[in-house]
């Protein structure tokens, strides 16, 4: 069967295990041709081809609910549920989602993209079971690294004394997006299989499903019985009030066919316990300890050179790391992100000072806030989108007891293929409403360096030094001991003759700095460092303006421009400026490379210039 | 010795267990006389009189460091460094704090206000010792209900792996706030006192410290082994790969300092797990099953009657349990305020729609956005200080997904005594931020009903319905078919000729309305029940207003207005009308009766409409 004609995973009630096993190496074969050509997670989905063939071969999902965690390892079941002719899309714009998408298939029951959803989604899906009077069952798949976020562990707390029948299928590559981290882990890592699952391959591998599954049952239940409770030493799922099962192989269809057909029968919340080896089958990503096989970029892929040679996160962890050498109080944390944050060097040149907390954002935060009130120096990388699950933290903790933190918010702005769950974009609306912090989107590495050299003088401030997935200008060599000035901005051109200015910041200063010059359009243009505090003094000199545009990679409700209305407002001016304000409107930003995103959002450099002019022509004229 | 004299925790280095049992009784007496008085936490704090008691004998902190979970325990901590004589100003204006406070005393080592932060606080701690080479030891004193908080487990995952040195006492009173959710504490109360704490009373009771450490580690040797690790299950806690502890009684001083003297000795992250009951001491707290005692208010107090009669929470109980009759599919979530939200109703006669998740905010989102997912109809009722836990699930989850749930956001506003840690003045400016939302504050029961009606009959959007800790007044015959309709604002009084507009929402519309009818005042009113999405059509004919005044218990720069000017600047006005914005600038609103708090803040509406006053005179007289 060519993987691109499944239409839906009825073809399966009619396969074998060796049929499936066949399936297994075409569809693995399809993943690695598409993906190293048009991008995409590799080895996680490598990972469960097996485990998502057999689930959809005992279960129906269209009555039965499948909720993946994250959903970034759902490639396979987009494949058995016909989106296999569109992978030549995936994650462009209009084309498919790199994640699960409801508006994508009706084979999607829910939609996520950050850890640790799964497990609550599937109770309260259980529960609407009940509710309606369905009768079905309910699995969510979670990896060993998503299940210990907060939210996860919650759930599992509050799961266990309930009598919901939910499958969590627990994915344990025993590595994350990197390594992984907790002590969760490492129990995991001690769970030997009590019950070898059978192994009789020759008797089962040619049944089909009326046969198979009574066949495996008869087969198994000599050496898959559960050991007697009171003998066996409770491991911690049984602690939490859970039915526990395995480990089993990942990569044995029979095997993985017999254990969910057992958790089917359950009527308890049950986790069943599946190993399998992330970038199976493909050499390199089965070695890979770094996490450089989870998510490939589009057309950049050669195997060898996976470099991001000039990346913002990049030249952050340049600047950081030369502090540290100076300044032996400075801590770094990050939950989960060292590789994609480009940290590597400041964990092992300095790993009595480097934590990668797991992904547990809320718990990292904390862990920087105990940090900063025993008097060391934090430093907390973590990406602008996973920054929302600190919300409160920041408020609570950081804010409230005026700690100053030191946060690198990393992938801010339009984040490109990732899509809707990734989005930068949400970062800059909270933080600016939060008291006592300072936030700067530097635009070059200097002003980084500079802003940093700020943030390290703070004793009662957090501040928040912002930067996208660009790749941006590094000099190696660069060092300064300059510091910027509180909330203070630069012009870059400025003619007081001129009525007219532009405010940005951060990578669209730049790219809107190089617009003017490439055109050679003279106007007055800031660089507006600080979104909170802004820069009042300057306010007063823009107030005398006919015409500003304010250019920003943000929301537009809640962004600086909202921050300067409100200052001009206040000013009470006889003569408001007429102000353009040019960033995103109030909707989801859906996946895409990033300039055609901007293009679709009228955002380019171009079309924003453009519209300024006849704003103003259109004013003129009036 | 007098309660009041106590200046720090010194003078216990001369106690005896005899003499500190008496001065537990004093402590004890002198907590139920001052909290019945002035109000504050009870029950919680007179659990904890031995184990703070002894908690302080046995560590120093001078060097070593406390940090209380949530904090509002911390008051038998309160007495013993100094502040017994401030009690009478407790969490009133410029009184002392109800929590732990950097700014109240030295002894004060983190503060808090929400649950499960002083794990990873304290694990900060511990590595900043690390990290400026001091030793000393940190104590994280947190309760079985907090315990189960994502972040609190989060900070177990990550630190059973690491070798820092955390003494975490696990406050176990069987309680939380009322009865507790969860799995973890099944398995807690199954934990028995395997290792029976010595009780040689008579032994030890008159030894003074010098004798007594030593003494009582001969005494309890024999029975306080630990059991060795290869024959005995392994609990919860040794899964984590951290040291467990107990349990031990919490009203035995002697078996506490015992046991603390063990953890101390210990070089890994340990877990003391404490026995205490709850209200110790008061016969009706230890009874009180439904968190009557849990906090109490000024003055209020007389132990018989404690109930709000026409609270807020109380009045939206009342329109969800109509909802519920008559609609079989509405499930209702509540992160462990079933009583404080006043659910108990709801909970005992839909016992099968109604879901306690414990202190888990994030769960239980999730589990209501599953409940969605799923076609039945979540509400999930919330305090709008830990709706901030919930803030990526709201993005990532519910709008993003665009799910229809109905939030009612408990505890807007202005909170009084909580103080910082508890004001609901951040879900405005976070929720006008995000897509596919609505956001609505009724003013009074009618507009409540409607705007519930509007929410039911939603289908791809969530609303969110606002309401504050006041009392308002209640109809208990009132029931109306009508809804509101999307985005609608309401003319309360409007003459066309006059040039002068206030425009408000929520319980400050009711106040400044009353305030303008008592004066006899006459001026445009309008009730803009939606903050998101403003009422466009309506804002055209306020645009023609020359003066509009905006009266909101919100942050300024976020909430309602910050909108509309979003909007006046897009309508590119010849005349821009000259607005006033009164609500909360940019700091942590500190804790006192709202009332005084609003004074302070020159937020009554006497202060507010005197203002507005002036500031129409003074530019009519430019």
């Amino acid at each position: 069967m060519k993987i691109e004609e499944i239409k839906d995973p009825t073809f399966l009630n009619n396969y074998d295990v060796k049929k499936m096993e066949t399936l297994s190496k075409d569809i693995r074969q399809f993943l690695i041709e598409k993906i190293t050509k048009y991008g995409g997670h590799l080895s996680s989905n490598l990972g469960v081809v097996e485990l998502t063939i057999a689930i959809h071969f005992v279960f129906d999902f269209s009555k039965d609910k499948l909720v993946f965690d994250i959903g970034h390892q759902s490639y396979v079941h987009k494949i058995l549920t016909g989106r296999g002719k569109d992978f030549h899309t995936l994650r462009q714009l209009n084309g498919l989602s790199g994640f699960q998408s409801l508006k994508e298939s009706e084979y999607d029951h829910s939609e996520a993209g950050h850890a640790g959803t799964s497990i609550g989604i599937g109770m309260g899906l259980a529960y609407s079971s009940n509710v309606n009077n369905i009768r079905n069952n309910v699995i969510s798949i979670i990896g060993d690294a998503s299940i210990t976020n907060g939210v996860a562990l919650e759930s599992l707390n509050d799961l266990g004394h309930r009598n919901h029948k939910l499958i969590i299928v627990l994915n344990d590559n025993e590595m994350s997006i990197s390594q992984n981290i907790g002590s969760l882990q490492q129990f995991l890592g001690q769970l030997k299989t009590k019950d070898t699952l059978r192994k009789n391959y020759e008797k089962y591998s040619k049944l089909d499903k009326a046969e198979l599954i009574p066949a495996l049952n008869i087969l198994g239940k000599a050496i898959f019985n559960p050991v007697k409770k009171n003998f066996a030493p409770q491991n911690l799922f049984e602690n939490l009030g859970l039915e526990y099962m395995g480990p089993v192989s990942g990569h044995n269809i029979g095997d993985l066919i017999y254990a969910l057909n057992k958790a089917k029968e359950t009527t308890r919340p049950i986790v069943l316990h599946v190993k399998t080896v992330k970038g199976k089958g493909l050499k390199d990503a089965e070695l890979d300890k770094d996490g450089k096989f989870h998510g490939l970029a589009k057309k950049n892929v050669s195997l060898g050179n996976l470099l991001y040679k000039k990346s913002w996160s990049e030249i952050i962890a340049f600047i950081v790391y030369k502090k540290m050498k100076n300044n032996s109080k400075i801590t770094v944390i990050t939950p989960a992100m060292k590789s994609g944050s480009k940290l590597e060097k400041i964990f092992s040149d300095f790993p009595k000072r480097s934590i990668d907390s797991g992904i547990a954002e809320s718990h990292a935060v904390l862990t920087a806030v105990g940090l900063s009130l025993g008097k060391a120096r934090p430093f907390v990388s973590i990406y602008s989108t996973f920054l929302q699950r600190a919300f409160d933290q920041i408020i609570h903790d950081v804010a409230k007891m005026e700690q100053p933190l030191i946060f690198g918010v990393d992938r801010c702005g339009i984040i490109g293929e990732d899509g809707a769950s990734h989005q930068g974009l949400f970062d800059l609306p909270f933080l600016l409403n939060i008291p006592n912090i300072v936030v700067i989107t530097p635009n070059n590495q200097e002003k980084a360096e500079e802003a940093f050299n700020y943030a390290f003088a703070q004793k009662a401030k957090a501040v928040f030094i912002r930067y996208s997935k660009n790749k941006i200008f590094f000099n190696s060599d660069f060092s300064t001991s300059n510091k910027l000035e509180i909330g203070k901005w630069e012009k870059d051109a400025w003619d007081s003759k001129n009525n007219s200015c532009i405010i940005s910041y951060g990578d669209f200063f730049d790219d809107i700095k190089e617009y003017l010059k490439k055109n050679d359009k003279k106007i007055n243009l800031i660089n507006a460092l600080f979104q909170k505090p802004i820069d009042k003094k300057m306010m007063l000199e823009i107030a005398k303006m006919k015409y500003i545009l304010v250019y920003e990679e943000s929301y537009i409700e809640g962004g600086l421009a909202s921050k300067m209305l409100n200052f001009f407002n206040e000013l009470r001016l006889e003569n408001m400026p007429k102000i353009l304000v040019r960033g995103i409107k109030g909707d989801f930003i859906q996946h895409g490379v990033k300039n055609e995103v901007m293009l679709l959002n009228k955002l380019s450099p171009e079309q924003v210039f453009n519209e300024f002019k006849s704003f103003i022509d259109l004013d003129e004229t009036r």
